[in-house]
């Protein structure tokens, strides 16, 4: 699912050569494991082996290094969104019929959700993939406070996303797909909680496959844990 | 719901008396705000306006704040727990004629869940409770990475905990009253994920009630977002 290269986990023979996506994932493991703040570029060109200017080659500051981090979490997250989602100035979401039908199906006995509640079944079970595929960029995402303009640029894009899922979930309540007695954002705050919380505790190669975990969070978010 | 004395925001009359959980209150506010590590008892000294020799009074070290603090989170979600639920060393949770019917009743339509599937519903409600009475505390602990003994106890207690709610998700699988295509470890974890999420959004005063927030993850858990 991901492009990451396998340069991010570099050979040991002599001096390892990075690239662009090398780098920034060697620098995203520094900053949760050291914070971000306690991380300069100093101590990043020592994790690497590489000069600092070799590292400004690539990016021109640590902040855009950070911003670049952020920008891929947010960029696939984004990705999982609908097609033809509502924008910033457009009402979309309010207008099912404007919505091509979700485009991917899944292989493994979906839920019988449509329109919007299909879309959102997709969107939900993307999220958990794309977590799971960039743990630690999401895992960065998650523990931007907003201290810096590009962690408020990252906060602004968080929220534009959280309120196109809203928007979804809204319209599949307005269109009877859901039950209307949960504040819409109220809902996608809990689900989009339950989803982040995975970050910690969730280890690749464990025994549940993301696969498996998508379904949880579908089955648990749309239908709930008791017996039907 | 709590028992906070009202000391816990003293009035500016000359230098406050704070009793014991008067300074936990402000210790546990700075340690979410500076981190614990980045706080000595001569900050807390300073933030209270008082001698470090009048918190040794009440605290023989920074640990021991930080330890009553976990304690009480814990021991409020704890009390969350059904009377006769599981101990370390019994099997109650596994035979749900060992428990007595739930004592606390709700005055809000509570779901027609029975049994194990009632107890937990009332553990999600009351957990809510906890977290919303508590706030600052339950944010403490959450943020618990294990570094000191107090830590890696507090730790170990919230295990036990989990265990708890896993064992009573177990039992109403086997009673046919949950849906048994969940692993109950990660139904826990992802309906306690929900749950914890609230501390990052949740504001007391704001137009969430703590009784409508528990609702909302009661619903959500049990019977999810879909229309009926």
């Amino acid at each position: 699912m991901t492009d990451q290269p396998v340069t991010a986990a570099p050979s040991r023979r002599g001096r390892p050569g990075y690239d662009r996506q090398g780098l920034l994932d060697v620098a995203v493991a520094t900053f949760i494991e050291r914070g971000y703040d306690a991380t300069s570029i100093a101590t990043l060109a020592d994790r690497l082996g590489l000069s600092k200017s070799a590292i400004y080659h690539h990016f021109p500051s640590k902040e855009r290094i950070l911003g670049a981090a952020l920008d891929e979490a947010l960029d696939a997250l984004e990705a999982a969104l609908p097609p033809a989602a509502p924008t910033e100035d457009g009402p979309a979401a309010n207008h099912p019929a404007a919505h091509r039908p979700a485009a991917r199906t899944d292989d493994d006995g979906a839920l019988p959700g449509r329109g919007s509640s299909r879309r959102l079944e997709q969107v939900l079970r993307e999220a958990v993939h794309v977590l799971v595929d960039r743990l630690p960029y999401v895992t960065l995402l998650l523990r931007v406070r907003g201290n810096t303009d590009t962690e408020r640029a990252a906060l602004a894009r968080r929220r534009a996303f959280d309120r196109q899922v809203t928007a979804l979930i809204e319209s599949a309540q307005h269109s009877g797909e859901l039950r209307t007695d949960l504040d819409p954002r109220v809902a996608e705050r809990l689900i989009f909680g339950m989803i982040n919380s995975i970050v910690e505790w969730y280890r690749p190669g464990g025994r549940e496959s993301a696969h498996s975990l998508a379904d949880d969070v579908v089955a648990l978010a749309l239908t709930g844990l008791r017996a039907p």
